[in-house]
């Protein structure tokens, strides 16, 4: 099974699969078909069947797949089992919404910490809050925690320095909402988020 | 042309293009070729023609758009000469991060006013600021000033009732940060955010 080969679109089901599994109540069957899972979730059966068989090589015919198994095969594939630590620098307010929402977990990620240049900004020990540090100690607190996800949230003036200082400090994939064309080293990933451009195309629509 | 044609990374590239001809000094030619505008921007001549010809009908072989033509152009397309104004519901981290965002009107749309349910967070008049307005103002602030466009960035919780209210108030293009599957009437455009997913498809290929 190639781990690349999940589609986005199936990534994004498969937490509401798992959650589906793990509300199903102890006495139910051991096994579950597609389709029984289809007509739960308001599916498509052929979707739920080709999403399946993507995370888990499980699926039997007329018997479906092992409950557990597709449980662990979903989880693996989400990375519920092994969170990735990730950091984010600049906690303006999109930092800051970033850092509290707690659905990230559900899908293999934790924000363990997050680093701004402005001292006012920077808390440790908040309690339920997660840490705010002082940029300088990105490098040591990135290599100590071998992070490898950063998450870029400053300006378009720092965007790149702050690339360029997460990717000295052991990070290879970069999520970036700074409306700036980054350049990074290869076998350094990229994801650009452009939150513009999803209001434009919605407008776009609109006006058709 | 038809509207509805226009692919989402062409879309995405327009605001590069509309800047790079705005920048042209006076002196130069007053036509443009698609070859030309790639180099000036290190694009591939094939993309950039196709991006020019998906907006204007205006190219012709061995002279190229007219440049104040294609200006033109994509700026209809882009919608600058008719900026949608738009609300917002939920003035938290988010909210208040998208509304201070000054990108979206590159792309042919303002956020005129947001709205919360916590009287804490309402504001008039705030000089720069954009208002934060009570929920009971959503209708006849919609209805007032004929918006069409609604950003959702309240909880999973009241993610449906703020739709609904929406949707009363004339809205038919909704933009949900919610993590929650709304459910709107038949002819309403509903683009569902899933930041989280984002980043769980960059965690999926770290781990490739």
């Amino acid at each position: 099974m190639d781990k690349n080969a999940i589609p986005k679109a199936t990534l994004g089901r498969l937490p509401k699969y798992l959650q589906y599994l793990k509300n199903l109540s102890e006495d139910s069957p051991d096994t579950i078909s597609a389709a029984a899972l289809a007509r739960g979730l308001s599916l498509g059966e052929v979707q739920v069947r080709k999403d399946l068989a993507s995370v888990s090589g499980g699926g039997r015919p007329k018997v479906g797949y092992i409950k557990s198994e597709l449980i662990q095969d979903i989880e693996d594939r989400l990375g519920c089992n092994s969170l990735t630590p990730a950091v984010l620098v600049g906690a303006g307010k999109l930092g800051r919404a970033l850092l509290d929402y707690n659905g990230f977990e559900e899908y293999g990620v934790r924000i363990v910490a997050a680093f701004d240049c402005n001292d006012k900004l920077v808390r440790k020990e908040g309690g339920d809050s997660k840490d705010i540090l002082p940029v300088s100690e990105i490098y040591d607190f990135c290599r100590d925690n071998s992070i490898r996800l950063g998450i870029i949230t400053v300006g378009e003036g720092s965007a790149q320095s702050v690339c360029d200082m997460l990717v000295k400090s052991g990070i290879d994939a970069i999520w970036n909402f700074a409306p700036y064309r980054l350049v990074v080293p290869e076998g350094v990933l990229l994801k650009q988020e452009n939150l513009a451009l999803s209001l434009a195309y919605l407008n776009n629509q609109l006006h058709q």
